[in-house]
């Protein structure tokens, strides 16, 4: 079966349209889909970047939210700017990275639409521990296990990892044979690729 | 008629695809098209960039010259990466500038064959009496009226109003309503938005 890696992070705009629909792309070409939570920070910082580049550069950040609530209202996704961007996306990383398999992609998607569908704080660590119950799991032992020295040192290599394959925003798209695709707009031409439909 | 603007720079990589075939996706939904050459140098400038966002962050120059490879193979245009990137394209904005109609659309296709089909430098003076050649003008005159002081005044203009209207990259198209859309990637929404049909 072929394999496709979805990089996104919490913080990402673009990650929540992506987030919300990759599964099913995913699954109506025969591709097992990868969720691979990340941390954009480090990357940004290491080109220089102390905040989103949607805020160092007002225009790029205005279009994106105007493009956002377009895309969202076109998908029929829920939208509603938050407050404070980009938001602190460590915990829900870190929480994200200790769950596997389904857990993973459906405490992800409930992040997302907390953030962008709802607009609320995903720093809050309240909601992270009601998102974590919703989905039937135990909050306190979960969040223990997410802040764990173990799987704090997971997360820190897959964010070297990212950088490493030159992984620079979110969501990325990845193969197995090594082609990268960027943003919410190249999902179905990344996962087409990854199913052998090159085209 | 519903009216779009398709505003292009022509140093800039993903304006080739969308200039190959903006006006067929345009005239599909029955959008008259108006073709805005403009100068990205001022834009970026202003936001402290000497030099292209590609050039300043090496991870997304090399994913972008690898995606536009990816595009361009699948849309069955002819790709060769030029040498020196960005390419003034001064001269080229000033003759497409005093062009109109079908001239100017026509033109600028052959700009961008030249740059990135063929991988042909566009600064060059004779290469551009050469396309203007094989369009039946007069090389000389259409050069010399394109650097007369009204129609530099003219491409400053445009570059001027571009920037007020919120223009950060190239290819963006612009709508009678004032919507903006950025990228190859957005011109089916833009111009389905220009046409009425909002989705």
């Amino acid at each position: 079966m072929a394999v496709a890696d979805f990089w996104y992070e919490f913080a990402s705009t673009y990650s929540y349209p992506a987030a919300m629909r990759v599964a099913g792309l995913a699954e109506a070409r025969g591709v097992a889909l990868r969720w691979r939570p990340f941390l954009l920070g480090p990357i940004f910082a290491a080109q220089g970047w102390r905040d989103s580049p949607f805020n160092l550069y007002p225009n790029k950040g205005r279009y994106m939210w105007r493009d956002l609530e377009r895309i969202s209202v076109a998908r029929g996704l829920p939208f509603r700017r938050p407050e404070r961007f980009p938001q602190n996306s460590l915990l829900a990383a870190r929480v994200a990275t200790v769950l596997e398999g389904e857990a993973r992609a459906e405490f992800t998607r409930r992040v997302f639409a907390a953030e962008f569908g709802d607009g609320l704080s995903i720093a809050d660590r309240e909601r992270i521990a009601q998102l974590v119950a919703g989905l039937g799991l135990a909050p306190e032992a979960t969040l223990e296990q997410a802040e764990s020295e173990a799987n704090k040192a997971r997360l820190k290599a897959e964010c070297a990892r990212a950088a490493e394959i030159g992984i620079f925003g979110a969501p990325s798209l990845t193969t197995e044979d090594g082609e990268l695709f960027w943003g919410d707009d190249r999902l179905e031409q990344g996962l087409d690729w990854a199913a052998g439909r090159r085209a």
